[in-house]
């Protein structure tokens, strides 16, 4: 059986990560990823620090495999958040969107993994020096937030893997087997994989966003909000609003001033396809339909496996 | 020996095809890839008609294996440059940048196999539609000219695969054998190596070009001119201008203005790194030395097979 530094670390049979997405990623969908195979995790990006105890706590319920909790660095309340996963007995902890430093002692005092998402070899050098356990670099391609410098997958894992020494994960643009291979082929040791799994019978996004997904061609999707928390997502009434304002250099207030509303959950949890903000990634082209997740974990193998069967040596 | 549907068609070894780049592919570095079991191509986006006629005539003579040209439909003398093509007997042609159809009764009439070179789905059904033997996908990653969807090879690539009954070509961000084994694992026949070959002895590119990119990290490249025909760039005083002209909405004029000298041969033949365009793809990260084709053929055959050698199934 495939064994690497990632799925020793974090004790997984598959080395498929599930990503999380504000609205997405609660216990229902993290428990069914862990239970077939690969890592759940728990996205803390939409929750209270209550309701963060309560997905926890359902979680270690639904499974006895190993899961995780993703933490938005740059929240407000990241260190109440922060608490909750100590006191709930989390061992993994995916960390995201800010210095990864910030609970690393507190972290590390309780045994707990830390594994940080970064979008450039930068952040993951500095990830490694202050005791990180591993990366996932993310590549422009993945939907939701992203890095300023746009760099792709391509680029982005080889880089990391020739510079560090602890082991890579990658993100952005991975949908299926294919994209697994590819991304092992440039040296990954895991996969993270977002939109894919936000299509999938467990998640607790609307059924509208899960069809406009599965509806996206290769072009429809863009980055938006450049000064604001550039993230990509699928185009619409909303997005190319936006994205007009700042290809035509409005001032700031008026950009900010359409971000006073909830726009991801409008989007994202509620199905409003044209107020709300529909966070994908560039992958969705490739999404054609809505299976649970034990489906879905045997397609991602079987087409890693078709794949791989079909590469010759030169 | 690896055999596919475009080893066949063009009648090669290895599925390794070399990009053009303006001033950087000439008879030389054409012929020592195809002389190597890759495919060379001259790059006529810089020649005029007569030194087009005078490479191609010049590349027979230094290489018996399969070669072709890149043409540019876009170009004002394109249908003279199509002209000494036809007439100096040269049997495969990749068109980029352009309605793939322009010459295509041309070059069917004269048994001559037409490769064209798309940004997304719906160019490549366009090219399949009217004819053409291959498409070659080019992701956002790609040094120079680019598609204003910017799509990146990791979905442009499988999409293409999918819909297209014709092979497909990856082009974009590969500059080692991780690369190539990652765009065949995304369903690729082919790869298209452009900046990776620019960084060669052969090349004619100036030295200083070569460093920069050797010296490139991988944030180092930006996106330019997105209304006066996209291209990736290494940053530098020149570019940053631009760049920044752009962000900050001032007219077109002004814009324009800055393109009226020739950068990319100011860039990329005279080595002045301040004040040309040093067209660049974004996997310059990776790019480190700076070997004759021989030595570089070897070295991606042998990282290809090495990669593909620690990949298990699942």
């Amino acid at each position: 059986m495939h064994s690497n530094r990632i799925t020793n670390l974090i004790q997984i049979k598959y080395p498929i990560i599930q990503a999380v997405m504000v609205w997405v990623s609660g216990w229902k969908l993290a428990s069914a990823v862990s239970n077939n195979g690969g890592f759940g995790l728990i996205g803390s990006g939409s929750m209270k620090p209550e309701l963060l105890r309560e997905h926890i706590q359902k979680c270690f319920k639904a499974t006895n495999k190993p899961f995780g909790v993703n933490l938005p660095l740059l929240r407000k309340d990241a260190d109440e958040l922060a608490k909750v996963i100590v006191d709930e007995k989390v061992k993994i902890v995916f960390t995201s969107a800010g210095h990864p430093g910030k609970f690393i002692d507190l972290f590390k005092k309780n045994n707990i993994i830390v594994i940080h998402v970064v979008p450039s070899l930068k952040f993951a050098l500095k990830a490694e020096s202050v005791g990180c356990d591993a990366v996932v670099g993310e590549g422009v391609e993945a939907g939701g937030h992203n890095g300023l410098d746009e760099i792709t997958t391509f680029s982005l894992i080889p880089k990391l893997v020739d510079t560090l020494k602890i082991p890579v994960i990658a993100a952005g643009g991975i949908s299926d087997g294919r994209g697994m291979l590819a991304a092992f082929s440039l040296g990954a040791e895991g996969v993270q994989i977002g939109t894919r799994f936000a299509v999938t019978q467990e998640s607790s996004a609307h059924i509208n966003y899960k069809n406009a997904v599965i509806n996206a061609a290769d072009k429809d999707t863009h980055l938006i909000l450049k000064k604001f928390g550039m993230a990509r997502v699928i185009k619409n009434k909303f997005s190319q609003e936006v994205f007009n304002k700042e290809l035509n250099c409005e001032e700031d207030e008026k950009i900010k001033s359409l971000l006073s509303t909830k726009r991801e959950m409008k989007g994202i949890f509620e199905g409003d396809l044209e107020e709300g903000m529909i966070e994908a990634g560039q992958s969705s082209c490739l999404i054609n339909d809505l299976p649970n997740v034990e489906t879905l974990m045997k397609q991602l193998i079987k087409s890693y496996n078709d794949a791989l069967s079909g590469i010759e040596a030169l």
